[in-house]
């Protein structure tokens, strides 16, 4: 990479915010009689298809919020908690608006932001992230969402789309993101790229995909590490 | 209105930043032998125009941004100085990222965020809406903007968008806004209304549409008197 770019785009769930602990936490608190861990990996594991049905366009433009919840409705089955009212449900649901950041993710990106224009790239709907935002104390210049380009990641229309509301060059924004998939289709339109280590996105199930990748421009263990490769003061 | 509302949508231009003596600045630091104050109100005379020619479908969708520079072009030729260079008329062109904030601007809308979600409903694109929050402090949960709607204020899509991005009954989000038409535009979509006097908008020529207009749920003299009203602790 010749030349630093002037905003970083970051991924949210699982680079910023710890989804598995923070959904495994409430669940558990509920005290409903089931594994917290596994009723969070159960429900992430219907996200993806859940998106692709939207972008094979098998579904209209929804939101992860309604996405969320019809998953959420089919895990409870599986679970053996259909009897969980409506209420319930609703609030259980907004649980991806309460999620808890990394460690390092607030001072992280305080420092990366005295430096750069700091944007979300979720597939996270608005309010969503805004929730979220207000909730754990990030400090977006700007949440920039799926919903706006009415794309899901990694369709080319998202990455793209970042580039365009700041009338940059490609690579002029970065994405910074814990998933080798979403940094290879922001690569493919262009966009400089950052990998972040976070081995314990899965909880218990150590993630074995972390090995340096030299495709991408930078690799670091968490923000502090990319705020001090990206020379930003501590 | 019976019941607080949980979203306050700002105007930006006028309510939150002082445009005209932003602009009025930053030509007169220019040096050219022209009045600023003059420059400014002749630039932003051509606003409502320009965006009602999107509107009304004579003009594809457009941002903020190249409106602005085209009647730019327009006004430096009414100002004699068609001689501007491009690198020039760009950096004059992003002086809109660049408003001040009034001086009670930062802390009022701090005040209000620890009670309420705070976003802009601004006719501004969302570059130039994190540009300015950026340069200027301003402490949004959400910069919402015609840009994620593709219709500009006072199209009924804006008010009722932010209601839809939050998920909210039009009367759960209150607008914010120095201009009468905006907050009746709002009113008529079911929104709740403050009005806010800013009586040093367009500069020297004082505003005399600033009187008591029982039809808004609250007329306040700034954010601070806003925040005051609303219960916000100082």
């Amino acid at each position: 990479m010749k030349t630093l770019p002037q905003v970083l785009a970051f991924d949210v769930f699982g680079t910023v915010v710890n989804w598995h602990g923070s959904i495994a936490r409430e669940v558990n608190a509920l005290g409903l009689g089931v594994d917290g861990a596994q009723f969070a990996t159960a429900w992430r594991a219907g996200y993806r298809p859940a998106m692709d049905r939207v972008r094979h366009g098998d579904l209209g433009w929804t939101r992860i919020d309604h996405l969320h919840r019809m998953i959420l409705d089919e895990v409870l089955v599986q679970f053996g908690l259909n009897n969980m009212d409506e209420a319930a449900r609703q609030h259980l649901n907004k649980a991806w608006h309460r999620l808890s950041p990394w460690a390092d993710s607030v001072r992280g990106l305080t420092r990366l932001k005295s430096r750069f224009t700091i944007c979300t790239l979720s597939n996270g709907n608005l309010g969503l992230l805004s929730n979220m935002a207000k909730n754990a104390g990030l400090p977006w210049d700007l949440i920039l969402s799926a919903e706006v380009f009415h794309h899901y990641k990694p369709d080319p229309q998202t990455y793209l789309g970042v580039a365009d509301v700041f009338e940059l060059e490609p690579a002029q924004v970065m994405l910074v993101a814990a998933h080798k998939d979403d940094l290879e289709a922001a690569q493919a339109c262009g966009l400089a790229t950052a990998f972040i280590e976070r081995p314990d996105e899965f909880g218990a199930r150590r993630r074995d995909d972390l090995g340096r990748d030299h495709a991408f421009d930078f690799h670091a263990t968490d923000f502090l590490d990319l705020a001090d490769q990206l020379g930003c003061q501590a």
